[in-house]
């Protein structure tokens, strides 16, 4: 049984404001929790979960993680869950600092003003699978440790190196090519076995920002055969990625 | 001002049992709702948004339209929409019967179980931008008007036809090579300008359910350089057909 005190510290932990406080957040779902305790990148400070996952669980956790193991019912899931749908486990676990962010010899990506917590954490899912160790985000990305965005990565917020910075500032300090997702670019086909460069994602409506697309090298585009006006960022993210790497 | 009955009525209309009694869905948001209008697609029944935004926006509706506008204040659309930010306009459309799925020498979707509206939507978006005409979706599909469907799309419902078929009995019947989205197959790179075929995605967890992939021609496969366990299903469609297109 959770008391609710606890019950309603973790439902705080929904919001920015008492995440930024306790420097944690929370993460569910029965392939996430396992895999960002796995990763090491977060110290988990408690797991709540029903009785059978938990007891499904428990010796695989224990190789990983010493802390409580809090057995809770359903419906009290349900409240402290951030997800429509809650399954089965939730967890807190300490925000990490970021590693400096290194960028040499590798692709890297940089995100400006990505707002929705679900294309942050699919574009870093989608980074992880292409072996990118690095996202940079402009300081007004939505913010990592939104439950939404531990939901989409599927775990791989572990294994994803993020940093927030003012991207204008820090852009200008790069010597590196610099390779902008855009409309008006050359074909993504032309672009092949890139070895080094930042690949810059934009707004979900507005693209680019002016200020940045100035500074670009490339502009790659990926050719449209139809009708839509614009592809959602983390399947273009996913699309150029899989072109360029 | 809004009655009270109609604002329940179109809350009412965020649940399929309404929607299906009445056969119409809603669509919200500046760029859903006049794509959707100019589609002609849909028949649109009502237009409810801010005065601003109708003001704005009532000469070009009235190319395509010549229903209700009906001004509604912020904290109206608050209650009837189906979104977390509303976003000025709400509109409710007459769903329409899927055309027959014509894939002689062209490439369709075929997709096995997708359960989220949101990668529904953002498949149906990207179809439309690689200029896919059909997506045939298995029985237990998440439905098409779905709200959070019609929103993902961004206005791409109106131009790519969706059909619900029994999907093993469906495809049985198709003499056209089936290439399945799977982690065993061949290089994605390996297919080039694939004219004809159905591009088979399987559900967010399980894949391609064992009696789809019986049937299957070619499995193809995203090289993975890093460590994620999959792909987002929205991502996989568009890389794969950035590919085969």
């Amino acid at each position: 049984m959770l008391s609710k005190t606890h019950s309603k510290y973790i439902q705080s932990l929904h919001h920015k404001k008492f995440r930024d406080a306790d420097n944690v957040f929370i993460a569910e779902g029965n392939k996430v929790v396992p895999e960002l305790v796995q990763s090491k990148r977060f110290v988990c400070m408690e797991i709540l979960g029903t009785k059978e996952w938990l007891q499904q669980h428990e010796v695989s956790l224990r190789k990983y993680y010493d802390g409580p193991l809090t057995e809770i019912e359903t419906f009290e899931l349900e409240k402290i869950s951030a997800l429509s749908t809650p399954n089965q486990v939730l967890a807190i676990f300490k925000k990490a600092e970021a590693a400096p962010a290194i960028i040499d010899k590798k692709i890297s990506i940089v995100l400006d003003t990505i707002q929705d917590p679900g294309n942050l954490g699919t574009i870093i899912r989608t980074a992880d699978w292409f072996g990118i160790e690095n996202i940079i985000c402009s300081a007004n990305c939505t913010e990592m440790y939104n439950p939404k965005v531990a939901q989409s990565t599927m775990g791989s917020l572990g294994r994803v190196n993020i940093t927030y910075v003012n991207l204008p500032t820090w852009l200008a300090q790069q010597e590196i090519s610099l390779y902008a997702a855009a409309l008006d670019g050359k074909p993504v086909q032309q672009f092949r076995n890139i070895k080094e460069g930042l690949l810059i994602i934009g707004n979900e409506s507005k693209g680019i920002s002016k200020e940045i697309m100035e500074m670009v090298t490339e502009k790659i585009t990926i050719p449209k055969t139809g009708e839509a006006e614009s592809l959602n960022a983390a399947v273009a993210t996913g699309i150029i990625l899989s072109h360029i790497v």
